[in-house]
């Protein structure tokens, strides 16, 4: 089946807003096994909209229509899509009201402009929206199936999780369902994932399974989407497949699926009933900002010192520092524990390198880790530049934690190291 | 002038990286008095990369394709620019020679794929690209000008900027040149600037200038392009319009071109001599997490602590804290000075809402400001679920320190604030 995305509107053609819907639209739609053949991106133009349309409706089996469903007299998706498939715009009762529905529930007039949201092409299958104003709506133009779905970013998602893939995935004809089961990990590049996990499609049954990744430095999101007849049938299939994810990614996989390493570092505390206290030099403070926000830190978070120099950081927590080496890492590791009365003290020291920022610039990460079982440390040398030395000693400190949390080693080597 | 994008690539067509060089394009181009009217994505297949060089070269007067000019073999650029041109593929030698001692510098042989990347359409155009090995061109196709650009980020920047953007301008028959000035606020929105700087744009003489706005909260950006004959005419008429929308912005613009909020905190502090001590809650380190990093900081930022109950943070501070009210934030902004040996302590103590995160989820901000001067405060209202008032306590925390150093009033009322 080919199809087609087409989005909309002055915002996304100026690239006034970064088109994060195509990515996801695009991505959502490849994991459950449905290819995406071609992107159009128009502004608010009657003609080019017109346009699009037909040309998508004469080479595409089916297209997604991105954003215009909106109340302002710019949002012309309704208007041109009735005009490309030769009907006319008619009221929707069901969804006028709907929409007053809405209004009342906020205590709100409903302006009368938003009534257009309510006008779709004559015949069109309607595609609910049950968090916006925005009726989705399916059509058919040319030899292709439109489906129109809202700009705003989680109204789009929940509209083609629940209305649009599953009316896809019906046309294209592929039997049965599908899951996307997602492993995050933090530690391995996508050529050396893609080489460990080498053959796992092959495990699965009839060619039922599919990898794929997506680096987003430092982690990488390993993906396995499994066909199935029913959901008994794919949990049949899933379990020896990702278990043996697991097996071959072993330590390096921080979460799964919705999960992410810093939910997972504190529910481990929480677990664990032990409380954390950070000393953070370059990192500075945003290992403590990726957890302490979060709903049920404040349980576990006692407290975070940040300071940029070795007397600074020795000033803050009682110790004489002359340097950020081994021995200054497990010192203020304990110190800020003893400090903050708190179960694991964690030290992240950054030995940053002399002079301007460059590809070549690096720096070496002291980390130490106190706690009632005594010291753990690790030693590691990251290079790319000031960013990405900031970005791996945030990650690999957090990781750390994570591992020291769940009884693993926390000195397994990692692809972003130098030596 | 017609322009249209062409974007190629699995990668980009299946959402797998998102396309941000698409909307830096745009963007830059409309910065430059320039509209795109038509982007197309696509992937590494010579059939649809034809398809969408054909119809972009039947319909735009100029074209600009970013990517498949790397080394391997689905890189597919040059050789269907070649086809759709109805030229064949070329050595280009000096190309050659200069990848050559690209890779001499780096002391590493050229693998022989990269040969590739010095085949061009015969007859093309080189566009320099001084950093990396991916050679721009640009043909014509149909009746249109395309210029192939490469997919990495910054070599696509900078050939944009250097080589594609100028040859743009003098194809458009524009007369003079372009200048754009940008302005970033803290505490006003997108609606509110666009009141505030009304008339701006009749100011100019001949319709020189033109206003734009681009919206990340917290902050707004505010863009003037300016159209001259030379530098100095751009200079004289942009004086009195910069002056303008300085006086009507006044205090809420926290800095202008490349400049940050974050970089005029450092610079601020670093001009008055004084160090700086944090104390956080809520914002969870990551106050000190913009500022601390940055080159310079090292001097002037003396320490952040991080809590996030009353209790903790007492603890960190030496003070018995029972909550996070107006003269809680006060005592904390002097305990962190006296304790850090700062000139400024700045405490930023959210009060949170109860309960789960949702869209009327507020906090209660309480600011202050210990300094040799004295103590300053500010308390605000911010309401819009967890993240958003995260997002505002940061801005707003950084803000009030600017403010501060910049001897403005720290309680100037924003627009995200509630009451």
């Amino acid at each position: 089946m080919r199809i087609e995305i087409i989005c909309t509107g002055d915002e996304v053609l100026t690239g006034k807003i970064v088109n994060s819907n195509f990515s996801h639209i695009s991505q959502r739609l490849e994991d459950v096994g449905l290819d995406v053949i071609w992107g159009t991106t128009v502004g608010d133009d009657r003609v080019q909209l017109l346009d699009a349309f037909q040309r998508a409706g004469a080479r595409a089996d089916a297209v997604v229509v991105n954003g215009g469903l909106g109340p302002t007299v710019d949002d012309l998706s309704q208007e041109i899509a009735a005009k490309a498939a030769g009907v006319d715009l008619a009221l929707d009762e069901i969804w006028l009201e709907r929409m007053e529905a809405f209004f009342v529930r906020r205590q709100r007039p409903m302006p009368p402009s938003n009534r257009k949201q309510a006008m779709l092409p004559r015949g069109a299958e309607m595609l609910d929206n049950p968090i916006g104003t925005a009726c989705g709506f399916a059509v058919d133009i040319g030899r292709a199936r439109f489906f129109f779905t809202p700009g705003v970013p989680r109204e789009l998602k929940r509209m083609l999780e629940e209305q649009v893939i599953p009316r896809l995935l019906a046309r294209s004809g592929a039997p049965g369902i599908i899951r996307l089961k997602r492993f995050h990990s933090y530690g391995i590049g996508e050529a050396r994932a893609d080489t460990l996990l080498d053959g796992i499609e092959a495990m699965a049954e009839g060619g039922c399974a599919k990898l794929g990744f997506r680096a987003h430095y430092p982690q990488l999101e390993t993906k396995l989407v499994v066909r199935g007849r029913d959901e008994s049938d794919i949990a049949r299939k899933l379990a020896p497949l990702e278990a043996e994810i697991r097996r071959r990614l072993g330590g390096f996989v921080v979460a799964e699926d919705d999960a992410t390493l810093e939910g997972v570092v504190v529910a481990g505390l929480a677990q664990a009933g032990a409380s954390l206290a950070l000393a953070e030099t370059f990192s500075a403070g945003q290992m403590a900002a990726r957890i302490a926000h979060l709903p049920g830190a404040d349980e576990v978070f006692c407290r975070a010192v940040v300071a940029r120099t070795p007397s600074r950081l020795g000033a803050a927590l009682g110790l004489d520092l002359a340097d950020f080496g081994p021995a200054a890492a497990a010192r203020s590791a304990e110190a800020v524990r003893a400090q903050a009365r708190a179960t694991i003290g964690l030290a992240m020291l950054v030995d940053l390198d002399e002079g301007a920022d460059r590809v070549e610039f690096g720096g070496t990460l002291r980390i130490a880790i106190a706690s009632p079982a005594g010291l753990v440390a690790r030693e590691a040398r990251i290079v790319g530049g000031r960013e990405w030395v900031r970005l791996g000693a945030i990650e690999m400190g957090l990781d750390c934690l994570r591992r020291f949390l769940a009884g693993l080693p926390i000195d397994e080597r990692t692809d972003f190291e130098r030596r």
